[in-house]
């Protein structure tokens, strides 16, 4: 017997006859013997519904308003899902963010999970009381200060769902989505991607940071810190595939076989826009100049690249900001010109950040230079780079994303073997 | 100043921009120094929508579960609500009924209210904390044993307004509807039917219980029980007409002038069907062995009419039951047929009921002789009689509705004097 926390995204719920799907699921894995708790998302498309009615009633909503609305959703499909359940003879009852409770930080809209009270929850879920009943949750939802509703953010159901296995000491906890595991790279671009059947927490954190949209990166951050095992797999495949074979795992690194690939996968994100500054004084304090404004106004920076000083004393300076955020971006520094000092401020959105990641980077030299190279010797020219221990990305030009993508899949040796091409 | 509950029905939160008309209504309220809580209904549509979910999920679903989904409806109005109240300059807040909270019986889908603590409510409305908060508050639900979430029945909103306003000791309880007040008929069938501006909680239980859809008749006995002052208006009226003219006000008989009208309304209630036993035998205890099977099955018996017996000694019972009962009443009575004893059993669901209403029948004889003379003169064949101290209801063949409303309403001079015929 185990203890499982078993997660369905929006599209799972998707309408009654996915939400008796997902009951049927659900019934296997309680059919074993194992105590069940599940976190569901709201209905596909209903979260933006709810959005944009606050946004249509004011663009400057108060977030504990927000909150109220939006959890709604999530509220809906657990209610639905326990009837569902025990319409097919599994007991079955939903507790509500605030009749746990879920108690989280006080930033509605975007709050952090504290502290979840799990007493009554795994009484209920246990042999004692009415017997083994499955606790049904609404994920993204808690409760903050002044028993308010206070939800997590999107796609913080993920979150969700792993705070809850970490509170109730789960023995795993069950990702299902639309897609049957982690791939070394996106099947759609290269065909020969394979499905991993392990990753490490912090290849998935790096993956899921670069475009890789299996899981929320902040779930993933919270899976490492409990140590809560994770799996992804899909509510669409074969309820009676061998449990044990599908999906991916994301575990510790001392789980991972030390033999495998150097890197694990390819990833690639559209979501990024170049700023390029030119002629910026190459003097103390030009670059926090820069920085400094963009961090005060919430803008999230990224790649940052400051070429060597011009004979003339001045320097170019390219970073990167998230595309949603540009425009802002351009207005803080074209109000800030004069302070920072340049000439000119040219922008791109048409750019892609391609990465490698894998833990194996770390006992390899040479997986940048490999990288470089491979794309050199395609005519890819690389605009930026950053590094992390486990990750090198370079930005490049976007027509050229594809081919990036699988050159450097088909270079690191991670195209499926048995395929032909 | 006073303070005024203010409820607004499913019509008038249909979409944000009507929530938005809505919130004006309530800043001019609230703009003249009043204490304001406001009471919301779901979106048209919604609940129908989120109860058919249910229905679809399992058609035995468990009402705990209904009470969780179908809530939801009024959480994502009331959240709205203070959105668009805090948009136009009034502070407010949305109170769900776990919040308050208001404790209601454990009979799920159809809880009663058992008590409401105002004390955080009313010191947010107040002019002490943050300033004279909006409270908005999701109609139709509460919290039951358990800290579950219980819902109060179709049209429930009603009835949580009336409670707020008993709970808040409001000075008045604003019912604000797709009509605007109550008329002395229904005016799509007699043009020149009036606007009440004052009728009694009695009058209006009468008129409530035999087809004026104005107000749910639940919330009018609770408002009768705890002395609310209820006054129905529309939402769609002119913000700027003046207060007191509006609307029809709901109060205790000492407050209506009692030089008015003998007869208050005329109400006529199609949703009422028959049923005919015939050759029952009249001996003691026969009655008895229709009726309460019939009772033990939940199926409400209204009119009744046993006939003298024949000489043959049995007797022609007949008696009226909801329409949407008919096949239940009708499968109870088959299986009872032996213990009953009648020969043949004959239903009509083309039939129906008529009723006049007014306290002023209590010190006036002859009212329902009136009636039937009316009626006769104009060849109304009348099927069966019922009487309340201030009500006379008559079963006629459904046919005949519009004339006899028509013929009733002159006859006991209820039509406006300045229109022209």
């Amino acid at each position: 017997m185990a203890r499982i926390v078993m997660k369905f995204g929006g599209t799972s719920m998707a309408g009654i006859e996915r939400i008796r799907n997902v009951a049927q699921r659900i019934k296997h894995e309680w059919g074993q013997g194992n105590e069940v708790a599940v976190v569901v998302s709201a209905m596909a498309g209903e979260t933006d519904r709810l959005v944009n009615f606050c946004r249509e009633a004011s663009s400057l909503y108060d977030p504990r308003e927000y909150d109220v609305v939006v959890s709604s959703g999530e509220q809906v499909t657990s209610g639905l899902l326990a009837i569902a359940l025990q319409a097919i003879g599994v007991p079955a009852r939903s507790w509500m963010g605030w009749q746990l409770p879920i108690r989280t930080s006080d930033g509605h809209a975007s709050a952090r999970i504290e502290d979840i009270e799990t007493g009554a929850l795994l009484e209920s879920m246990g042999e004692g009381g009415d017997g083994r009943e499955v606790a049904v949750i609404p994920g993204f939802q808690g409760m903050a200060l002044g028993e308010r509703v206070a939800t997590l953010g999107r796609g913080g159901s993920d979150t969700s769902a792993v705070a809850m296995a970490a509170a109730m000491k789960a023995d795993r906890c069950d990702i299902y989505t639309d897609v049957d595991g982690v791939y070394t790279t996106d099947p759609r671009i290269v065909p020969r991607a394979q499905k991993l059947s392990k990753v490490t927490y912090e290849e998935m954190l790096e993956l899921a940071s670069v475009g890789a949209k299996v899981l929320q990166t902040r779930s993933v951050g919270l899976a490492m810190k409990e140590n809560v095992r994770v799996r992804v797999l899909s509510s669409f495949d074969d309820i009676r595939d061998e449990d044990g074979h599908r999906g991916t795992l994301i575990v510790g690194e001392e789980e991972v076989d030390m033999e495998r690939q150097l890197i694990t996968g390819i990833a690639h994100d559209k979501n990024e826009a170049k700023i390029t500054l030119t002629d910026v004084s190459d003097r103390p304090g030009a670059v926090a100049a820069i920085f400094s404004p963009l961090a005060d106004a919430n803008i999230n920076v990224d790649m940052i690249v400051q070429n060597v000083a011009h004979s003339t004393g001045a320097t170019d300076v390219t970073f990167t900001v998230p595309k949603a955020e540009l425009a802002r971006a351009l207005d803080v520094l074209e109000k800030g010109k004069d302070a920072i000092g340049y000439s000119q401020m040219i922008h791109d959105t048409k750019v892609t950040k391609v990465s490698v990641v894998g833990v194996g980077m770390r006992s390899h030299a040479g997986v940048a230079a490999a990288m470089f190279k491979t794309l050199g010797d395609r005519g890819v020219n690389i605009q930026a780079i950053t590094t992390s221990e486990i990750k090198v990305s370079v930005l490049i030009e976007e027509d050229y994303t594809e081919l990036a993508v699988r050159v450097l899949h088909t270079a690191y040796g991670l195209d499926a073997p048995d395929a032909a091409e």
